[in-house]
């Protein structure tokens, strides 16, 4: 992704550091952390330095890395017993994210099946890498696959932040965008603010900003005013998880917008790898939603106008708030799910085959 | 309305005074604002430490009196032109709020058609409490009819303000509510915030706080959510303006629950006294859309730790916002108008003759 014109990754490693675009300070200020051992790299992960699912697993692998990389005896036992402390204070510092397990996983099986004292470091080093580098290529794919439906011209609504920040590069309903810009095709974006986190407002615009692709944020609440007047031909948002039979579950207002395209007759798709697809979850009924602290919704932070991070509480004391985090979009609300594979259409049921774009 | 277990009114009069709830201060303190002269009710006016149409009518109206008790001369010309440019400045303070010119022409030509030196003031003070008082009385009819709809138990979901806080007394929207709680119902309401404003989470949960009614505040994104999983019974919102085919205008993202409601099968009613009503629009189309400063979504207000109100901004420097005030939800989404007649219900036309309740 491009900031300030220069090229970055959300997350990499120059061994022993690893470096993080520092998401806490979005969109006031960019910052690169530097994270010196796995200790920090654990702690970065658990106060949301880096936050989106693959983005964190990229940062678990390069976390057992530098594990791998303080070990400096000879003795595979003791190697073997630094590694597994390792990945235990690394998975705990976000326990429900399947990709940080993934992740670090990867890791420790390139690293254990290749260990040679001296060079297990290196072993490791390259296995991060290679997961980071793997998880940027299916990204780069998913915007390929997207950016063939994506017409000259068009006006593309999305929902939270699915973008590059999330992932290590291109992000997943975000890539679509980015590879139709590079492709010059002229596209402005829509996006709206995500409350309670205001994802959106924040990150999504931010990255927008930054490649200087055209946009504008909107309250939540517009989303439907513009679909009702013609102004959005396209809706596209990431997922957290999906059912075999093609219900999604992505960050909450998904299900409110999905709804409101197909009541305007706008194609609604889904960008996400494969690897979101849940063997385990036949129908969204299935899948449980996380309800997060009230405070989200109660208070807002931003900047002020000494430009220093503040929170404000918005709501009377009195008043108490509930906050699901994600909701379950029904199959039959969305038009396809663009895939590293292809372009996947649950309602047709052309599950076998995938139609590519 | 209850604040602090008292009964109050949003504005009344105590000649020469007349006193106003500090709407800017709201949800963060509740403080009476006393304006001594009619120059003053016009500053509140302009500055929205009253708002809402209704509330804003009872307001000119009082300033009118003002205007009238400043007056100390004897002569009917004199008092004329003075009683006008009263009149000018109060309706320049807020130029596109039709309730304002309203509340104000009903003052002066009660004052004009009495006019006898010694008493105008009397018949100016009375004439605005009259309007006040047939205010809050059209509200609290929308309650009673309202109120025969919503069943003990039921969840109720609303958006925006269309509180007491909004009128003289009651509410719209919310009178029902009110109406249904003191009627000893065991109802629980779920707030929309209501963004960019907030006047859900701001003004919508104090009022329900006040009058004790169980509520809570959730993200304009969550409507959806809780709407599909059963969660909400009822929806009722206000209506800034209303077509003769049934159209509303309401704040934004009213056009967004009222097709998710009914995508759920919920009753969607809007609760607005006939006054609402435009005999010059036929439809929803006609309707202007008033798009406000992009500020209201960059920036938030709020409390700090210090308990001053501050103003954050939340996007990036470098974006933009579309911010349109008002959407249309078009007649078909829509079960039922409450009106201080009864209800009228736009989609079975049955326009001749208002079903009650």
């Amino acid at each position: 992704m491009l900031v300030n014109n220069q090229s970055y990754r959300t997350v990499w490693m120059q061994d022993p550091s690893v470096y993080m675009i520092n998401q806490q300070l979005l969109p006031h200020r960019f910052e690169i952390y530097e994270s010196k051992n796995h200790l920090q790299t654990a702690d970065a992960i658990r106060s949301m330095i880096v936050r989106g699912a693959p983005a964190i697993g990229a940062a678990g692998a390069f976390g057992i890395a530098q594990a791998a990389s303080e070990f400096t005896g000879k003795d595979f036992d003791n190697f073997k017993i630094h590694l597994k402390k390792a990945e235990h204070v690394l998975k705990s510092a976000r326990p429900t994210a399947n990709d940080l397990f993934y992740g670090v996983d990867f890791v420790m099986k390139k690293t254990f099946d290749n260990f040679d004292a001296g060079i297990a470091k290196k072993y490791a080093v390259n296995a991060a890498n290679e997961y980071a580098d793997w998880n940027a290529e299916l990204c780069r794919q998913i915007g390929e696959h997207g950016n063939k439906l994506i017409k000259n011209g068009q006006n593309i609504l999305t929902h939270c932040n699915a973008g590059a920040l999330a992932c290590v590069d291109f992000g997943t309903a975000l890539s679509p965008i980015r590879i139709a810009h590079y492709n010059k095709k002229n596209i402005f974006v829509y996006v709206d603010e995500t409350r309670p986190r205001n994802q959106g407002a924040s990150l999504t615009a931010w990255e927008l900003a930054q490649e200087k692709i055209n946009h504008v944020i909107i309250a939540d609440n517009a989303a439907g005013f513009f679909m009702k007047n013609g102004k959005i031909d396209f809706v596209i948002v990431g997922a957290d998880r999906i059912a075999m039979n093609g219900d999604v579950a992505n960050k909450i207002g998904t299900y409110e917008k999905a709804v409101l395209a197909k009541e305007n007759n706008i194609p609604f798709y889904v960008a996400a790898p494969l690897s979101t697809f849940d063997a385990k979850c036949s129908s969204g009924n299935e899948i449980p939603i996380e309800e997060r602290h009230e405070d989200e919704i109660l208070f807002m932070s931003g900047m002020d106008e000494n430009s220093e991070i503040k929170k404000i509480r918005i709501a009377p004391i009195e008043s108490s708030a509930k906050n699901p985090a994600f909701d379950i979009t029904p199959a039959k609300y969305i038009t396809g799910i663009i895939t590293e594979k292809g372009v996947l259409n649950p309602v047709k049921e052309e599950i076998e085959g995938f139609v590519t774009g």
